[in-house]
């Protein structure tokens, strides 16, 4: 009997223009690099990728967004290194798939995802907090 | 005869947590003030209206994110002044709510959303590009 296969619901989406100060401005663009980095290193389960264009962090390269469906929060990270974050951002992309609301525990997240957040985006069904 | 209501789909999520460097520490939390004074000054139509406790956008507060449902840009917006911005932020998001895909030409713009977005995330149903 065939599994059913859930698609995946977690994105991580990655913008492929990004520069970085350390990076020849001539050569390959840093975000490229780091969105041909993370498919290679192999996907965690049910985590889906894609490159756009431009996510307005332009100060913030290489910069990433991680979402999960309605019912997850939605990160922004900058300051991404293709040489230095792959494993780590792999992992965070692993445990926030693990959760059902994107939330993961402070010392479960990999420091690359503690100190490099940019912005976090409740999801429409939180309820509201005042 | 009743006229069909759509609810509303464009949302404005403002920190009620945040502070800023120019505001008293011990009294009111800035945050707060710019989701009182948003509400009070009257939303556009279709455009609703919601208090969360962190953007994680906490150096750059008093901060707000934009969206509108699966097909629009969302938008992450920071160092909002609840004495300064307030009129435009309701004519950004009035402009932002007649699109079908968040992107309003960028001259049509308030300029405190042209020149204090932190990160714009595009919607799921984006094609790839490359």
């Amino acid at each position: 009997m065939a599994e059913e296969t859930k698609p995946a619901e977690v994105l991580l989406t990655v913008c492929t223009t990004c520069r970085r100060a350390d990076v020849d401005p001539e050569g390959p663009r840093p975000g490229a690099i780091l969105l041909d980095a993370l498919t290679e290193a192999g996907l965690p389960e049910g985590v889906a990728i894609r490159g756009v264009e431009c996510l307005s962090a332009c100060t913030r390269g290489c910069s990433m967004v991680l979402s999960g469906g309605a019912d997850r929060y939605s990160y922004v990270y900058g300051d991404l290194d293709p040489a230095e974050h792959v494993a780590d951002i792999l992992a965070g992309a692993a445990a926030y798939a693990k959760t059902t609301d994107g939330l993961v525990p402070w010392r479960e997240r990999p420091v690359v995802f503690r100190k490099q957040s940019i912005a976090r985006i409740p999801p429409l069904a939180l309820p509201e907090q005042e």
